[in-house]
């Protein structure tokens, strides 16, 4: 990409590393932030930069907040004895945003998968299982239906079933295969409505 | 959006921002962002901050670029008698890409567009103007095959013809309505072997 100036072409080069945006797309990135006022260029650069520095895991849920412990988990007006497992903070939001769940989550960060060498270890699980000690009522499994998510669902609930505590699984309104960030609210509710117990 | 902390909140906010990006994209992004080794995310500010602050006009053809004059602009061995005017850097990349045009270039920045309010004071045509003085044999007008780019190819060769300077438009083999840069390198070739005088 000799035909841009070297900062040019290191930035679009920046751009298309990230996922989802293709050359065309870095290209037009970069010339859109090439035409932004600098002072707002900056402010985008420090957003980056400080969201990377500031996060952590929520020491009791484990999902990505800026704080030793997520608003959700500090909200002492949500049901703590009812834990939903998901795979990512992605996904967490997804069920946030219907806005009807008031129970508190577990963020595993991934899935086991035999295929890409992640066991049960490389998850984080035994958080989950430490939660266990505690007051819960109810493991709510909402892994993706993805076979990953169904492998990590099967292995949770076996774990979990020995201690009597209930453990559920959302319903399989979630279409086989898909993404659980990617499905709309009706489906999710319709979904954590006709959860079945494992 | 306060289901996530206020840092990847303001995060997702800034990416959507971006042309291109939905809100969705921006999600995505952001939590590939925040799982990012910190030195690589520090490394991506640090490539658009000082894209931002580097980049200039060329002093001759007013391309985007990090030097006082571009590259091609600098190059003996371009024909400097011969300047092709494109609205903008991404369309000279889009010639560049062909290797078969060895003229050099002068970026308009924009097209004129009575109905958006953009003049021909507001694109750099006296920049272009002032070029004729020297020796120009020929001025190529390769602004896109819409309606501001046919009316500023007017514009420009109304104004080019009384000085005798050969001026020339690239032919319509671009599809009408287009936008130069996502045409395919044998329909620019033909459109710049098919050019006709105006």
């Amino acid at each position: 990409m000799d035909y841009y100036s070297k900062q040019i072409s290191k930035l679009i080069e920046e751009l298309s590393s990230l996922p989802g945006i293709g050359s065309k797309s870095a290209q037009r990135l970069a010339f859109h932030i090439l035409n932004m006022p600098e002072d707002r260029v900056e402010k985008l650069a420090d957003t980056i930069v400080d969201a990377r520095h500031n996060i952590r895991y929520c020491k009791t849920c484990c999902t990505l907040t800026d704080a030793e412990e997520c608003p959700i988990c500090r909200n002492p007006s949500r049901n703590h004895r009812m834990i939903m497992v998901v795979e990512n903070t992605r996904d967490l939001a997804a069920y946030e945003k219907t806005g009807k769940y008031d129970g508190v989550y577990h963020v595993l960060h991934g899935a086991i998968s035999p295929m890409l060498g992640i066991g049960p270890g490389d998850i984080r699980l035994k958080e989950l299982i430490k939660r266990l000690e505690g007051d819960v009522d109810e493991v709510i499994i909402a892994t993706n239906s993805s076979l990953e998510g169904e492998t990590t669902a099967m292995y949770i609930s076996k774990l979990i079933k020995p201690t009597g505590i209930r453990v559920s699984r959302i319903a399989s309104g979630v279409p086989v295969g898909g993404d659980l960030e990617y499905i709309d609210e009706v489906t999710l509710l319709r979904a954590l409505e006709g959860r079945v117990e494992l």
